[in-house]
């Protein structure tokens, strides 16, 4: 158990891991290096531990003791109390939900590993935005997709932000980074998976048409905001599906298109 | 046609509209009482205007002129050129879409007006969140909803931050703000639409149950994230309906169950 440590210099070397959090771009860097991420808030500090992340450390204000006075009991990692205006200091913000946990990254597996259980797949191909990572993620957890591919320019699931839009769903969805893409796609066709291609164009096949019941063996490939998939992706793919679209609307948000396409496959009418 | 003026001074009574942008409160109650909504950018400018509202004034810097030339050829009302740092010294922040018009607000059609037409519709109860909002209404466009109906205390769709997200659906999806609440609810079950009630509880049925095809005459009704419907228009009710959810996740975000339900209920498989 973890006695909670005063601290009240910023400076203090113990505070490293939690230095700069605004500084998107110095974070993604500094994080993937140094083998840590940042978990934000009681409820997702909680669910990195059951997932089995080793906490480095913890930073919470007092008022915060209690509520996660279990966490902290079981802990074996130092445990930080610090003022609000301290924590705001090192961290660069007003840090609302009181309480910061360093998590220790674990391997990522391999793909192969990934698929060897999966029956439903999402593949993301350049998606850059962190709240639309996390906020897949969590969709992909609810609406029964079992594992995540990523390109090799998709963006980090477990950046602070992605892990708080996703609830934790990036803990408790397997997922695996492509070495090469589009031709790690191969591998996912290899391994039975069928390619569905998610994509607006007029050449692609209505969801109900290609989804009537629930899926098995297919890997949901999504690409990012606006550009969509890229040629080379969709030329990948086995075959191209498109959300039937009202009103003239030429597009959905890529977390409500993901959303739908993932309840279509996966949880749609079960098969008869 | 419009000839632009340049506006050099940020205290200009023209430059009115555009004031304390950033200010929220303030916003929320200036511009219905004024009449007015901004919309923001190239594109949900053309949507405003081709969707019949009037343009009170539109505000933009200068290299933004020839994108928008057609707009200000059209015009009728004023068209003030004035440099980014001005426009950042009247609004509040950087407009880094260049480009924003104040238009004026059209009376809103009454629940019976909307209902008259439509086959399926959204209500919103308690919906706060501006960019909840703009992102039900982007899905209910695209998903086949055809209109919204809001409770009382639903947060405006015309404000500068739902009209951008929801991509200007918020000028096609005609919508209108119940009186009263829940009792509101009776002119609508009145009006032959059955009331659907989205909630995570164990005791609504499946979507896949309750909406097996496309449906006709059907109003979906959704609460706000975190705190969904509220007890008593659960009891308002016709029956419960729920996301069938996988891995032990207890929710979705708002704006993924909505595309979800609406999906189902209106571009689900087609009635055989």
């Amino acid at each position: 158990m973890a006695e909670p440590i005063t601290v009240d210099d910023p400076a203090d070397p113990r505070l490293h891991d939690y230095t700069g959090l605004t500084d998107v771009e110095l974070r993604r860097r500094r994080e993937p290096a140094e083998g840590l991420f940042i978990a934000e808030g009681e409820k997702v500090i909680r669910r990195a531990g059951e997932a089995g992340y080793a906490m480095r450390s913890m930073l919470l204000s007092a008022k915060w003791v209690d509520a996660m006075r279990d966490v902290i009991d079981r802990a074996t990692a130092p445990v930080y109390v610090v003022e609000p205006a301290l924590a705001e200091q090192v961290t660069g913000y007003h840090v609302h939900r009181g309480a910061l946990a360093s998590m220790q990254r674990a391997p990522l597996p391999s793909a192969p590993e990934v698929l060897r259980t999966a029956r439903r797949v999402v593949v993301m191909e350049s998606v850059n935005d962190h709240t639309n990572i996390g906020a897949i993620f969590r969709s992909a957890a609810a609406l029964g997709m079992d594992a995540v591919l990523l390109s090799p320019d998709c963006a980090d699931p477990l950046y602070r932000r992605s892990v708080k839009v996703s609830m934790g769903a990036v803990f408790s969805v397997p997922y695996a980074r492509l070495d090469t893409w589009p031709k790690g796609l191969e591998a996912v066709r290899e391994a039975g998976f069928e390619l569905l291609a998610l994509t607006p164009g007029e050449k692609a096949r209505t969801l109900d048409e290609v989804a009537p019941h629930r899926m098995d063996r297919v890997a949901l490939m999504l690409g990012a905001e606006g550009a969509g998939l890229s040629d080379r992706a969709l030329a990948a793919a086995d075959q191209w599906v498109r959300i039937p679209m009202s009103h003239g609307v030429d597009s959905l948000n890529v977390g409500a298109a993901a959303a739908v396409a993932f309840y279509a496959v996966a949880t749609g009418r079960p098969r008869e």
